[in-house]
């Protein structure tokens, strides 16, 4: 496949995960929507089968990185042409850009009869449970560890390609159900980073601060955390 | 297949779809029901179970769009033949009065038990959280949008036929956890427009209005949706 | 296969379905169990499940029907032996007991801590939601029908052996989620009939009732959906 | 594979299970957490998903049993080299330890909101619904059962390598479900044993006792219970 048809993936599919992943959160939060309520089985259920619908949807054209974190640890290993990774990480963030703004419009009659800031951000980006940047840090550390762990190990198992985008999908609703507690788990810097600034940029109703402060702990911990899983794997003598 | 056996297997496997589909939404907003307020999450795997399981029963007799807005994208792409448009929706829109019926008659006891005819409503056909046509329209676009452009991708995977229903499932799972919260995730004419008839003909205890005023939207929507994924995914030059 | 492994094969998968299917039933109705609550989506989930284990755990050994309307409606369509009929039968009410007696065993030191008798047989038997012997028995003829439509139209499509039980779960999943309110889906006399037997004989703290009035309807009900299906499906020309 | 390398596999995939299972014990059970009284349905299936990604973490290097119950059943059996069994169940037990501290790693903010000491414990080690030590033995024998009757079950079906890890997982899934009510479902003594040691070392704020005198239960029940599977499956003349 070409490179810009493989940059092109990437953006659709970040853009595919985003409207996804955000919208479960946004129905979830927001008030007087069919999902309010509806609890953290629906995000994690939410994020889980976005992310697989959008490696369908967009894997059949390149390799559905759709994650900053993933590229710099598969090209830190060897696996991922060096020159593709900032073309890869620019086009996953635009398109967790665009997926915000479509989440944005998709829920658009709700977002003024919801007056909790932190829900219509929590509807973008993630913020943590309790404040505590080193501590949250090291939490998404975790997660993106077993999230690159598991899609290495995934490609050391025999799985057919059409089963595996499943698996990734149910990957990251156990890194959700498991690890989201303290800090919601971004594990993605563009996941994070695209809908904040859509959060900053767009005119939402009832929108508050878009919580720069915080917004380097989605980038940096998980770009630790794919780099240390790479390393780590790289070492199993298999 | 021959056209009629085709167009049966529309008939049936929207049948079947209805049926699961409103009937896990009866089960869950009709009094004493043993579902009732499972919520949402209930909703949405029993909705996406009830497609995977109605093209499992109809796919072995036809290709199982069980949804008008299918079936005119696939006809706008040539991938399905022009002459079947018309007696493929006309057995979908049959199938979903048929099945809205069977819901009726499973719940029988329970319809007298409940006097809330929003729920009663809702246990058939679609309605908004906040009413506002235009905007409630473009949420159907949206979700049908994923919808085709989601089935279109599975066709360009490698994907065994007997894996390919429940993976159909789960992304209609996706779309109604992701997107469903402003308009019950209609995403299918047929789906809405059937149960609707059947509410507005059934002598259904304690039922209100069949609130035709909104019924455009959920056709109109998904149809546009559906046709903006084909030209969409036409123009992906892979 | 010889016939007694066969017959031990439905023995042994009807005990395992009825200890995981009313297990789940226990865990959310007892007071102080760990699953106390957890609601519909549980009982539904953990019967689909349990289900699926069950033909896992008896279907290398056998046809794992585990359910006389499913023998009776494959033997009325002469896919099955009709000498296996009646010892088919006996083994799966037998397993039935069996399994309801390991609930009681397994959730032993709870049953005390319960009053709610309702409750208590609720996790051996199934009961209405409003009870009208003649519409409880429609809402079981119809789970029963899609059980069996969706059992031989998963025979039609291509699925591999190894998938094929996690799919059976799943339709019992959809049917528990979408057509369980009324009556709480037995559209199994052994799994109904067994643990009724079982609730009246054991000494269960507790207890009351075994509801014999109401025992007949989930033997006739899924008989009648069954045999229904199977005429249905054998009156399809593909 | 190397014997060194089955064992850091036995180690690190024991390490991944209980840091995704207790993970989520965490996150349903802290206070502030984002997943808090997320209820039943997540732990379990957080529990189920987590061995399915254990399992696809290790099992390309070893044979995954990450289970000492486990591990002596299939060494009964003979299906399993008896030099490894001591080593094995070690490398279970250590990477036990090493798993639940990465949770406390993991929640490391929210420990001190918390001020439930059975909470905290349960987000290590398991306890009973209601104390008797005799009967929470037995609960532990029969999941235990049907644990191991499911793998060696599996076994005997065609399923494919790489679709085995999600049907353990889902095994677990419904061992939950239907039988973690009274006992909360060790059914592994290196997830119960591992877990308690680390709650009994970490400076966990907040903490109360490591329960030491139920500790021998989640260790004596899984063993006699997959003992007993292993008997009986043995003796099935298939």
């Amino acid at each position: 496949m070409s490179d810009s048809l493989q940059i092109f993936s990437e953006f659709l599919g970040t853009a595919v995960l985003v409207l996804l992943g955000d919208g479960v959160v946004a129905g979830v939060n927001l008030k007087k929507s069919k999902a309010e309520g509806a609890g953290w089985i629906a995000v994690t259920v939410g994020w889980g089968m976005g992310l697989a619908m959008a490696i369908y949807i967009s894997g059949f054209m390149g390799p559905a990185h759709l994650n900053p974190a993933v590229t710099l640890a598969f090209a830190a290993m060897g696996d991922f042409s060096a020159g593709l990774v900032v073309p890869f990480i620019i086009a996953q963030i635009l398109g967790g850009i665009v997926g915000a703004a479509l989440v944005w419009l998709a829920y658009m009659p709700l977002w003024s009869e919801t007056d909790d800031k932190d829900g219509i951000l929590g509807s973008f980006a993630t913020a943590p449970a309790v404040r505590n940047l080193t501590a949250n840090t090291v939490t998404e550390i975790i997660g993106t560890f077993i999230l690159v762990m598991g899609l290495l190990s995934l490609g050391e198992n025999s799985i057919s390609d059409g089963f595996n985008p499943l698996l990734v999908g149910l990957l990251v609703l156990s890194i959700g159900l498991s690890l989201g507690g303290p800090t919601g788990y971004a594990i993605n810097p563009a996941r994070d980073l695209g809908p904040r600034i859509a959060h900053q940029i767009l005119p939402i109703a009832n929108k508050g601060t878009s919580d720069w402060s915080y917004s380097w702990v989605p980038i940096v911990g998980p770009i630790v955390g794919g780099l240390v899983a790479a390393g780590v794997f790289s070492l199993i003598p298999f």
